[in-house]
């Protein structure tokens, strides 16, 4: 028996999938779980065309592949992860590559890159974005790690992976940077799902709450915006929501759906990291603090009794408000995607990566949750100028924001007058007004800060640090 | 010579001015510093009335302090304080007591309570504010850690801190509760200030761009806040900067000076930890993102020449929008102290540490940056129902905010249509209005989130968890 073009370990769903995606483009697989028993069910369903065989020991697995040695990890991220790695450093080879596939926080990878070529191998942390049917049919791919384990995993990766363009030929899978590169751009995606999610709820919401629309009318509308430049994957399912009918009821489900929202941590980690390098991911972070209190139901449903709001109506052209939100939800998700290019922009800058942003906007163009047309304008943008540092100065997405801007205060105006809450919308707006303000009132801040803590200032007018005895020059009127 | 109540190591300004504090109330203080030459001057410069005495070795400090020992750290937050822990282990004897004073994170004192109870020792971590006057004349003081440590550093550290109450007797220094509770509680503090500076920054900026004040009218406008509900240390402070001219220019002062906020860090502390409990600290968490946003001065400076706004001017009653911007004001910081709570509460639970809000309330009222008349309202409602679980579901505060919302509203919708950005305001706005919601639109995105990936939904109507076919139920019109 030949050796296996790679090994994969952890048969969970997602791993199963992988293995029969690579199996399907005609890789020859090894694979092993710790559960063997779960090894050998999914060894027995494999077609004769599957080149898929299991083993029971890490061992077996690694002595029957061939040279360079690849193993993919797919297991629960963090110690499981470790705890293989120091298995395979002692069943390895130098040159021989680690790859984790798993949901792995961008600190472990850029710590097991530096650990596994300090063992003489190579390590590569990806991020595996589409999910169970994903992974099977063609997933995003966003690899990471030593740089010279790339071209020995480049064709496996690029061709399991989901396909864009004319010809469906160009890979959604591109060597993204060292280290936790790969991970991180992983995490600036569900970030970015986060936030593009959020502000489809805020447009519903208003759509519901403001004009009142109807499961049927709102499918209309979401379908009409899935024609136009909103164009994505999430309007798509969102169209289709709400047409799903409950069949206990004979209502629609969407209305039957408890409103409490769950989250796995990426766009904490997000947030976290955007805190931790000083930049200003508002909208992201907004979206995961509306997942955190729609998950308090209960406190809600008490202060929903005890706290009153505006009694106002909308009035207005219901027709051109419909495309004011349309203009709003556009706009915001601008914004929301600027940030994130920020982020990773400080990441790359913070950690010392060198990131094509052109490139990572063409990883998530299929296979993943924000597929979207809007990608190709933020590739066209990057093409156009590789140094651009923040897409809303990019001419066509410059263009966009300044047609939708008055749609876009209406809706928040509106919102806020009619006590709905949008609490990303606003995060987006007040993003742009104040990236665009040359002076914000920082200045009575940090005069503050030196009024009480003798914290310093500087001057616009000389350089500097300053330090004023506010107190003793104040002049009081008597 | 008899020895000392307590010995104090590190003799930065902080350390030294609290030494200075001990010494004035009458407290026999034995200090060390790691260079002695500090120590030597500083003990130099002490009155004959001032019972300090200096010494070269940790050891010898120990060895004059009366039993339980009790050695308070002043040195820089992090490993410092490890070391210096690390030696008094070595020194002190069962049941002598470690404190903490410094800027240190609530886990690193979660860590060293349980590390120094384990070698016999007790240990309190505790947030001093005030700065370096608030250090020698009276601080606000928030102990935590050990609750065995506490009978013997009460009275010391109750009559060094600030006092309240019309008899001016009531001391800004009580128990918090255990393990990193008191540093937590510093760091909500700092956080609430970061709020409360962006909040006053937000007035500032409106009421400057949309009714074009001068500093002599917002000196006016400020003076008039602070003599009603309002009233605080930086409404007070903030009036002052506005009387300020600068010597060299004959211009306001606060006109000079860069905007470009700093900070420290404790915000972000704050805002991570919200993102890791899963409680939406928005507002807390926009300021510091505004601070970040100001340090982008260069970004913004050419970001200005490229994004346009609108063109708007305001049109309205100015004396009613100064005043709308007062009440949204209110009811902005209404909204944060309730955020700041609602964490504290999520913290306790989750650490296990029994907090007294109405205490915690207190102890804020005088000595630091956020003292104000607010707090005693506060207390009260803490004191008419110990579980209040938000803020604004008491009375008075619910009375507030309704009496504040249609001003709040309208200034939001101003600042929106005018393109001043008011992050914080809008943020509190969002959460007020997500809050009083029973229903959100999460159903929505809990229903995305089982299209694309199986991840299952609750539902309103009966218990269990749910998973649908969304795509293949769907029913589009062909």
């Amino acid at each position: 028996m030949s050796k296996h073009d790679i090994g994969l370990v952890g048969l969970a769903v997602m791993g199963q999938n992988l293995v029969l995606n690579m199996a399907n483009h005609g890789y020859s697989v090894g694979v092993f779980n710790r559960t063997t028993s779960t090894t050998d069910e999914f060894v027995s369903k494999k077609t004769d065309e599957q080149q898929i065989t299991g083993y029971h020991t890490l061992k077996e697995l690694v002595d029957n592949l061939a040279a360079p040695r690849k193993v993919m990890l797919m297991v629960k991220a963090g110690p499981a992860v470790d705890a293989i790695i120091e298995d395979l450093k002692g069943l390895l080879s130098p040159g021989d590559i680690i790859i984790d596939g798993g949901n792995t926080h961008f600190d472990d990878t850029n710590r097991r890159t530096k650990e596994v070529e300090e063992a003489g191998l190579l390590f590569i942390g990806t991020g595996v974005s589409g999910g169970e049917e994903g992974a099977l049919k063609g997933p995003s791919i966003m690899p990471g790690g030593s740089p010279a384990g790339w071209p020995h995993v480049k064709s496996i990766l690029q061709d399991i992976s989901a396909k864009v363009g004319e010809n469906n030929d160009i890979p959604c899978c591109e060597w993204v940077g060292e280290a936790g590169a790969g991970h991180y751009v992983k995490m600036v995606h569900n970030g970015i799902e986060y936030g593009d999610m959020q502000l489809i709820c805020e447009s519903y919401y208003i759509l519901k709450h403001a004009l009142g629309l109807t499961n049927e009318e709102l499918y209309k509308v979401f379908d009409e915006w899935n024609r136009g430049e909103l164009e994505s994957y999430l309007i798509e399912i969102t169209r289709d929501i709400f047409t799903v009918i409950d069949e206990e009821t004979g209502d629609y489900l969407v209305d039957k759906v408890l409103d409490t929202a769950k989250q796995k941590g990426t766009g904490k980690w997000m947030s976290q990291h955007a805190l931790d390098l000083g930049v200003p991911t508002t909208l992201i972070t907004e979206a995961v603090y509306a997942r955190c209190l729609s998950a308090q139901k209960e406190a809600r449903v008490r202060a929903s009794k005890i706290l009153s709001g505006p009694e106002k109506k909308f009035e207005g052209d219901r027709a051109q408000f419909i495309e004011d939100v349309r203009q709003a939800l556009y706009a915001s998700k601008l914004c929301s995607y600027a940030q994130g290019y920020v982020q990773l922009n400080a990441a790359a800058e913070h950690f010392g990566w060198k990131l094509n942003n052109g490139d990572i906007a063409l990883l998530w163009r299929g296979g993943c949750i924000i597929r979207s047309t809007f990608l190709q304008d933020i590739k066209a943008a990057f093409d156009k100028n590789p140094e651009l540092e923040n897409l809303l100065l990019d001419d066509f997405f410059r263009n966009a924001v300044e047609k939708a801007q008055p749609s876009w205060r209406r809706v928040v105006a509106a919102a806020v007058e009619l006590g709905l809450p949008v609490p990303s919308f606003s995060a987006a707006l007040s993003y742009y007004d104040g990236y665009r303000q040359a002076r914000l009132p920082a200045n009575l801040l940090q005069a503050q800060r030196d009024y009480f803590g003798a914290h310093t200032y500087q001057r616009i007018d000389k350089e500097g640090t300053f330090h004023t005895d506010w107190l003793h020059e104040r002049r009081l009127d008597s």
